[in-house]
Order: C-alpha cells, then structure tokens, then sequence
C-alpha cells in the first residue's frame, strides 16, 4: 500500500503511522505527505527524507490545491490516503479517485460530536463517555462507514488538556491499526458496515 | 426519597430498582409504579404489593393521564421520578414539578441515538462502541444533563439480540446507581453538567 498521509498540524497521527510502519506492524509505504497549510508536520516529514508536497489550500484555493494534490498522488503512484488530523473536507470527486480508500481519525465516538473541536464540544455537553472513531471517508462530514471505535471515559474533575492527551493517544493507535487492516486488504464494506475479515 | 417509576413495558428496569432498594443499596420508598398502557410491569407492581396507578394514555389523551398522574405523585408524596422503559415524552409542565429529580435511563451514549429503537440505530450505523446514559429529563428528546454513562462496545458478527442483552444488563445497573446519588443528595447539576460529590 502506497499511502499519503494529510496533515494540518504537529503531526503526532502522521508521527504513529511512521512508527507503525518502522516497526513493521503497518505493511505500507509512506509515499507522501501534504498538508493545506505551514504545518509543522510537514518540517518533521522533510527531515525524516519523505517526500512532501505544499500549496497554502487558502491562497490558491480549495479545488486548485486538491487539482495539484491529486496530480502528485498520481505521480508518487498512491493508492490509499491518511487524513491526520487535517482540517479541510475533502470535495466528493477527490474522496471518489480512492473508493473506501481515504480514511479519517476523529476525536470521538460519532455520530456524537462531528467537526471541528470534538474533545471541548463532548466536555460542554457533559458527557463521561467519549473516544475515537476511524472511519473511511465518503461524501458526509465524519459520516463514513466506522473501521474502528474506542472508548474514552472522562474523569471526575478531569481538565480538557488531560483529556486530550488521552484521547490523541488512543487516536496514535487505532489509526496505524486501522490503515494495517486496509494494507492487508480485511476491511470489507457493506453499506454502512465494516466486516474485519479474520486476521 | 419517595420514587415512583413510569414505565410501558415488562419493567425490568423497574425490578432492579426494587432489588437495589431491597438490598438496601438505593435509600429511597418505591412509592408509586404507573405506566402509560396495560403494561405486565403493572402486574408485577401488584404482585409485589406496591401502589400502582394506570390510565390508558392513548384513550385518556396525554394531557389528562399527566394531570391524573400528578395526582396521584401528590397524593403518594412523591419527590423523584424515575423513567424506565417509559416510552412517551413528558410536558414541560410535569418535568417542572419535580426539577432535577426525573431520571431517564436510555440505552445509547447520548447525543448519539436518541429516540426510540436506540440500539437497533447504533447498530444500523455500524457503530463498534455503544451504551447506556442515565440522566436528567430536561424539556429536550433525551438531552437533559448527564449522570453517568458507560459504553458497551459491539462484538464482530454479535446479533442484535445479544447486544440489547448486554446493554439492558448495564442500563439495570447504572439506573439504580443514578438514583442512589440523587438519594443521597450527591449530584451538583451546573447547567449541562453534572458533578458527583464524593461519598
């Protein structure tokens, strides 16, 4: 598996695929990794020697940066992408170019609590149980077929920061766990359910 | 704390309330049981010498069963309702009368899944994790402040009648549970959150 990791921030998701894949428990090739803004992932992917690609999504434009992503996925021949903690939805004829193929991490347990500042929206509704999600990406907002879900419980007294770290961690784990299962070609999706064939 | 419990079903809900108070864990008086419509959990009510009260709400109309209802929660001195398999939704009006004392269990980690069928919901969505929220009736669809939950995650291949087993088996924990720190006066309500003081 070919695989672009997309990224608009530190990188720590894009950081554990890296892992996974040095450890060899994530058959894949980190073909590229983009990002629609300076991220400091993408500084951290230079100096590991990964081919990178940059255009800034907000000067040139959402539909020319996917145009010019597109061509260098094709160009760098992936056949699966990453979103890791990136900000931007995707339009449908880029999510269609990799049917089932694009997937997402998402902190916390959808449906509850899509979009962006999912960890502060889950502490405000004051729920004790929140997660992470890994699903492939379709047409929706954080409304894919779900690969992988983890529950977080959220401490008596416990602060947003504390619970941060603890859900991104969960996320550092389920994502290379989830791409390991694409790679190996056990995700079988039917509607909205995803079978895990027997590893 | 003078509970009646609502329901419209087998009450099975119901009946670990009363083993919670028989085994002395849950400090309150089941005062009253009353359904909605000819419900077996009435029969057992009776069976166990607890006060009933049953009008058909489909033929009385809402209204009117609310007002008997009140009644009748006046006449047993009731101070906390306790909603277990009750599947109508209360007026304002009525949830006013006892604020911050009616207890919902429902068989999801609310937001997600509210209204009826909940767990065939989560399982149409594909989720991997679901579970049981007890909380607070506020003038929303399963959406007052929350008092505890617990996730419950679904098997590879489970039915759907081995996953409401499993969920049902936690809500008759977590209900009782709920009730006993409102008993005890242990729940800080602080707009949507919930703070259980220490015991």
């Amino acid at each position: 598996m070919r695989l672009a990791v997309l990224v608009s921030g530190h990188g720590t998701n894009l950081r554990a695929i890296h892992r996974a894949i040095e450890a060899g428990s994530l058959p894949a090739t980190l073909a590229l990794v983009t990002a629609d803004r300076a991220a400091p992932a993408l500084d951290w992917a230079k100096g590991q020697g990964l081919a990178t690609f940059f255009a800034d999504a907000r000067r040139v434009g959402m539909p020319r940066w996917e145009r010019d992503v597109l061509a260098e996925l094709d160009r760098q021949r992936v056949d699966a992408v990453a979103l890791a903690g990136f900000l931007r939805i995707l339009s449908p004829a880029f999510v269609d170019r990799f049917p089932g193929r694009v997937v997402n991490v998402h902190p916390s347990l959808l449906p509850a609590f899509p979009g962006l500042d999912a960890i502060g929206q889950a502490m405000r509704y004051g729920v004790r149980v929140t997660g992470v999600t890994v699903h492939l990406v379709d047409h929706g907002l954080d409304a894919g077929p779900i690969v992988l879900q983890e529950a977080v419980g959220i401490g008596p007294g416990e602060s947003l920061e504390e619970l941060e770290t603890r859900v991104h961690a969960v996320e550092h784990r389920l994502l290379p766990e989830a791409l390991r299962l694409l790679a190996l070609g056990r995700l079988d999706v039917q509607g909205r359910i995803v079978h895990i064939a027997e590893g």
